[in-house]
């Protein structure tokens, strides 16, 4: 049974019930990749288009993989082998592509609110694959799914999101889907990285990680765009590492049954150790191995299944 | 029951009853397009390689899906990531790529001539998607095929193409292509990019736009290359809209059935106004959608039918 | 029955059994070429990544091709469009990939030892598709193939090596595959190009390219990078054909059914002349036809037989 809308575009306003379906039918469909033949006939005759107008290695190998293990026809556009470059509107370049009938067009683009736009626009489905600094709804689905397959729920659970709360749609997401499902939120970054709205979203704040970890069920390292350095919103990488790094040191107050997770890709020394990011409480590859399940099950709920 | 030849190089000599066969073919693999399962096993264990020297998200995408609904095996080969920039002659690449067993090579250049080169050194078939300022055929045809299926026929019309001239495939094409079928061509345009040779082509030149437009029944208006503004050929994108930019005050005049093409990427409010473009006239996402059909009827009848 | 081993990473230690078995196995999978539906459903369900990290025409599109004809679903992942640019470990970008679950990932690096240390990390199958100059393996698997094809054997055949020894991943992996089945290798090229270790693997080292001819039965012509010629490594493309080009002319003391192998692309006019690539001794389009199917002959000994 499909979802009762076109596109995912972000997890703010998605119902609890929405999500948890999703959920289900990721795990179900999780089975696929751990098959010798892992492939099933669901969309068969499928169009589905990645548009990625900003580079990525895992989103948009992931969202290929899982259209083809649906049998979908996945086609890809990257913005550098693109007619954008000859001055077409956005919305000129969706039009054109839709006219060439796909079913589902996967956007990622470095301006928020893009895929609304082109949703808004366009009769296919529409899944936003990060658009600017807004929202990652597949990454936050990924996270909820890895979970609560490891926990068994997400409800009543304590969430600590830590470091660039500010510039990250995969926080921005995972603010939405946490609370969406009863866990509870703080975040933790420098001061000049938490933006004043995400106590408006009901997530307590904290700038103190040792402090901020001892209370945490998950722990949600978000990646330091060091891209970024430039605007001097943290002093250098070394003294970040230093106040918001995660490492075994500071794990010594958490939970002894505390898991963590990164959306990737990580940078070891930086926001996590390497003895972190490998030991037992990581679970950042079950994250991107859930990832492939989880756009199986978009990719199902939205253009595959029959409709009710 | 394939065309009696490998290759569809250029529309110039191409007999009107094969225009009128893959037109007939197009109309029928549209249909595929409309269906829930787009999908057809015509060209299963085909392999078609895109060989682009020159950078295409519409056109590539459209052989593209064309070769997957039709279940053949599409190989992307892009200038960028490509070896040519290793000095080897592009009859070596050729060669190379042939020894590979293809069925078919499309291939798009920046100089005029390169797929015919090519069809000379391969037995495989090659499809020519634009080379320099010589040909674009399968846009030709697709123009053609959304003209007869809005109005019933070429014969008689009356086409005025407003643009270009000069440095433009689509034009040469077209042009082609109508006079094959019956169609008076008209073209206007500044003086500087009309060339002296399309009279001899019989086409009627006129350099006002608001007197040529009267006349016409169908308006194919093409795209102004901003990039080669620096070479001078017209004083300003402003002063252009101004005189051979299609508004809707310049429309007044026209025919109350007319209809206007437009091959892409558009440039809004230079070449086009955004009245225009998106008005009851235009077919130009129409041309897209038969894009792909005309280019399914392509494989199909230089790769997938049987021969005679 | 698959090969006794996870990985191909490297033609030095592997068993001239093993390499019979690949070549014999390559041998039936030519075939597939050649027929009107080039497509057998082997690896229906695995998923192969090519995975590169320098730009490749030919060595892409060849496994790409021999992966989508055994009916895998074949993921294209080029460093231009990637995350490496992020900053990223090669290490985590692997191990990434592999939660998505594929079956096996195609590397090519510009440092050498690349594919060795991903094996080691990684459960999937990894080819090794060329590491900086340390070994090209597939290359020289489809060499031997080529030779045998044509000569029946390879044992006791006297093989000549010209050129840039000493940066040739080629050379390096062609003279492992020679002696072990039994060939007799000799190297000749510029003094600078000719590692000294190259005697140690047991090779005849020689400065003189018409006296080196004589007596070989087989002349592997490597590619001169002309874009190494900053480094001073020899004179000049013009003297550098004089001495080390193959041309007619120094064909003369050859013997009668002498072969001319060339792993392309080729440098028309600096290491072998037209005439000379062109010619009858040429096998050169063979290697690349020969290409695809030892590719799917790897693919299908290393994640596609049942295993024994």
């Amino acid at each position: 049974m499909r979802l009762d809308r076109k596109d995912l575009l972000e997890i703010e306003g998605l119902p609890g019930e929405e999500i948890e379906k999703i959920l289900d039918s990721a795990v179900s469909f999780k089975e696929v990749g751990t098959r010798e033949i892992k492939k099933v006939p669901t969309l068969r005759g499928k169009t589905v288009i990645n548009l990625f107008y900003e580079p990525s290695t895992r989103t948009r190998t992931s969202f290929e993989i899982a259209a083809k293990r649906m049998s979908a026809d996945a086609i890809n556009i990257s913005v550098a082998s693109s007619s954008v470059k000859k001055g077409e509107t956005l919305k000129d370049t969706a039009l054109n592509l839709e006219a060439m009938h796909p079913d589902c067009i996967v956007v990622r683009h470095s301006s928020a609110g893009t895929p609304q736009m082109l949703a808004k626009y366009l009769k296919c489905s529409v899944i936003n694959a990060g658009d600017g600094a807004h929202e990652h709804p597949s990454q936050a689905l990924l996270d909820l799914m890895t979970i609560k397959e490891r926990v068994g729920r997400i409800e009543g659970l304590k969430v600590l999101i830590v470091g660039d709360i500010a510039h990250s749609r995969v926080a921005r997401s995972s603010i939405h889907g946490f609370s969406a499902l009863g866990a509870k939120v703080s975040v933790c970054g420098p001061p000049t990285l938490i933006p004043h709205e995400v106590e408006a979203l009901g997530c307590k704040v904290s700038y103190d990680l040792a402090e901020a970890i001892k209370d945490a069920d998950v722990i949600m390292m978000l990646r330091i765009q060091l891209e970024r350095q430039g605007r001097s919103l943290i002093p250098s990488a070394r003294e970040y590492a230093k106040l918001y790094g995660l490492d075994v040191e500071k794990l010594k107050g958490a939970k002894e049954d505390l898991i963590i997770l990164h959306p990737g890709p990580i940078n070891r020394g930086v926001e996590i150790s390497p003895e972190v990011a490998d030991g037992p409480w990581s679970l950042i590859l079950e994250q991107v191995t859930n990832g492939v399940a989880v756009r199986m099950a978009l990719f199902y709920l939205l253009i595959g299944g029959p409709h009710e």
